[in-house]
């Protein structure tokens, strides 16, 4: 008899914790995704900001599992799912058949409809997002510096203005990290622009930053953005987004540099398996997190629209899928050992975090809330803490400490594209 | 009176090493580059092999100089030089005069007439040659895996082959590490093929490996490399390459990956200022590194052709480069005092080094010879000493270390490109 076969699809937080909780099952489990790295996505604002290098925060998923010899990794894209036959499609080709599967296949930035602004405001979901933006940023004040050395001032606002679109953890990450670039680190290093001119801007359409934060916390993140010199704008839209600028609005700012921190939208699982899905894509699924009709399918992760006990949608973040990749392996486990299954997916919310800049920070822990530079340090200690692997949170520790005492951004390097000609 | 102003065109170690040896002279210095960051190469191999990460090895040129207040960092790519009007024209279409002008625009690696090669065998100068020859390197693995499962075997062996032109430091380097990765790194990480079945094939037209060290150091690397798997052809050139393989002397050796480490060209800097050029490139320069009928202008490192005492050429390594760019910067200095100039450049060979995978390198400094784990101690003592700036040699020191200890690589990212299908 051949052993029970588990697909995974994804290797993010969810799927990763899958193939955790799946050790011991008596399964042959094929973990299928298409880029060869696991990404600590919490960090990837600081890559983009020159604090942190790539290899920080990606760890190849065939090095996690090279003890688990019931894992096979395969670096592939899915293409589809043939829900009657029990095949997953590979774009190479291949079919890997199925008796149980797990899609975590997260989530990409979504622009509302407005896909035209993607080439003047890119997000940040990948490495290779990361290092574009970190090009753009750095490249944003060289190309300033040559405009005031050959005299084409009146382009010098717009290569010094940066707007971050939404204001979420994501948003306000970023803004913070470029107005202390802008201001702390780059000001000694150029000797025709003064770097400390940088305007940067963070747009919210709604109230107020960090939504899913109290007011008393959004107001000091707020507070301390101003601090770092970033200006907030709350509760206006933008518009339109091209090369040239942002328009929030009716008002039209010139800005060459654009990041895009609004909106995601879920991977095509739900269409796969021809499951129900909700406005941003997200496949809904049962109190299992299986999928209707289909109990040996199950959806987690970004990718999946969950609700929690109290009415409220199980918000799209790593601790979320973390425990619905947990909750699955354990259903899976039950069934395979023929045990009552255990009861629906709860969420447990263990608390939101966000911060701003180099020593500022705030935590809701619900009773618990804590904001400044004690909060500042309880979130650079649980990051290091998940971070897979001893030489990961050496290496990002180290690097956090010498940015701390010293004030130098290290990874700023301009990749991928060579000259300012190139780019522009 | 305005000062004395310098132009040094790239950022490498001779270009690096003038503007140091510049400072304190009455003079105001531009340093030009097309890429943001310097970078010490010798290490570049090792980003390629996934040992170490790419901002180990790079560092911010601007950052270098940001206490030097007589230097001004441009990002910008030459184009040309009026040696009349004493002018450098950039490709942002900016022209900067200069009384002075250093020219130390190193090197590309070249084909020999052959640049059709290139695409099948990229070499290794930049980051992204780096990062490059690392995603292809690593995709070599999967593409194989892939092969394997759906049964298309007859690919197998050509995946699982690994071709390196050109046995000089870079290409002894390259092979230990890609024997070492498929030998010793991912076999237990693949569930499929049989990575220890991976041939690295060191091709080299001339008689020996490493033709600048001694014949007993020369046999000595070739056993090592022979020891961890490397197959060594020594006596025949590479006389097509494509991507379905090399072609050796008559006989065609399937194989996809292709590493090329045979030859350089130098920059076009003998033609932007109109001096004559030897075969690879380099400017013919007088005894003081400067360009006859302009001791204005002075050019060293890979881009310069100059002789030592010993009728030899000085060899295009970054010792020589540094030693020629503190040269220059003394000649100027003198200048700039009216004190008399210091004699003709004198290159002094401080000894040649390579390694050979994890444990086994060559050292070659005159009367003294050594090999084996001594002489690996010693090579990476010295380039952590050389690294700049404390954070890198902290960084290097920790990554070595981790894989001393751990066996494991930690920088095995394939970025740029996402997928199998991509790549083909």
């Amino acid at each position: 008899m051949t052993k029970h076969r588990i697909v995974v699809v994804g290797g993010g937080f969810g799927g990763i914790q899958a193939v955790h909780g799946l050790k011991g099952a008596a399964a042959d489990i094929t973990l299928i995704d298409r880029r060869n790295h696991h990404l600590f996505q919490p960090l990837l604002y600081q890559v983009a900001t020159t604090v942190l290098a790539t290899s920080e925060i990606a760890w190849p998923i065939r090095r996690l599992y090279r003890d688990r010899d019931d894992v096979t990794t395969l670096l592939d894209e899915v293409l589809d799912v043939d829900t009657e036959a029990r095949l997953v499609k590979l774009s190479s080709g291949h079919t890997v058949p199925y008796d149980t599967l797990i899609l975590a296949t997260g989530a990409r930035h979504a622009y509302f409809g407005r896909d035209e602004w993607e080439s003047a405001a890119p997000g940040l979901k990948t490495l290779e997002d990361a290092t574009t933006l970190r090009r753009r940023i750095l490249l944003a004040f060289e190309h300033a510096e040559m405009a005031e050395i050959i005299g084409e001032t009146e382009d010098l606002d717009s290569h010094l203005t940066f707007a971050i679109i939404g204001a979420g953890p994501t948003g306000v990450e970023m803004a913070g990290m470029i107005a202390e670039l802008a201001h702390k680190v780059l000001p000694k290093e150029f000797r025709h622009i003064d770097t400390t001119r940088t305007r940067v801007l963070l747009i919210e359409a709604g109230p107020r930053v960090l939504p899913a934060f109290t007011e008393d916390l959004s107001a000091y993140a707020r507070q301390a953005l101003e601090k770092l010199g970033v200006e907030v704008r709350t509760g206006v839209p933008v518009t339109a987004i091209t090369g040239e600028g942002v328009t929030v609005g009716e008002t039209f700012i010139p800005c060459r540099t654009v990041v895009w921190a609004a909106g995601v939208q879920a991977s095509p699982a739900a269409r796969w398996v021809g499951a129900a899905a909700d406005r941003a894509g997200r496949a809904v699924v049962g109190p299992d997190l299986s999928v209707e009709n289909h109990p040996e399918i199950f959806i987690v992760g970004d990718t999946a629209a969950v609700t929690q006990k109290n009415g409220k949608p199980v918000p799209g973040i790593a601790p979320a899928a973390k425990q619905q990749g947990s909750y699955v392996a354990k259903v899976i486990k039950a069934r395979l050992a023929g045990r009552p299954a255990p009861g629906p997916f709860r969420y447990l919310h263990q608390g939101s975090l966000a911060t701003i800049g180099k020593s500022a920070a705030v935590i809701d822990f619900g009773r618990i809330k804590l904001k400044g530079s004690l909060a500042w340090w309880i979130w650079g200690l649980a990051h290091i803490y998940f971070l897979i692997g001893t030489r990961s949170r050496f290496a990002v520790a180290w690097s956090w400490l010498w940015i701390f005492l010293s004030g130098q951004h290290s990874a700023r390097l301009i990749t991928q594209k060579e000259t300012l000609k190139d780019e522009s």
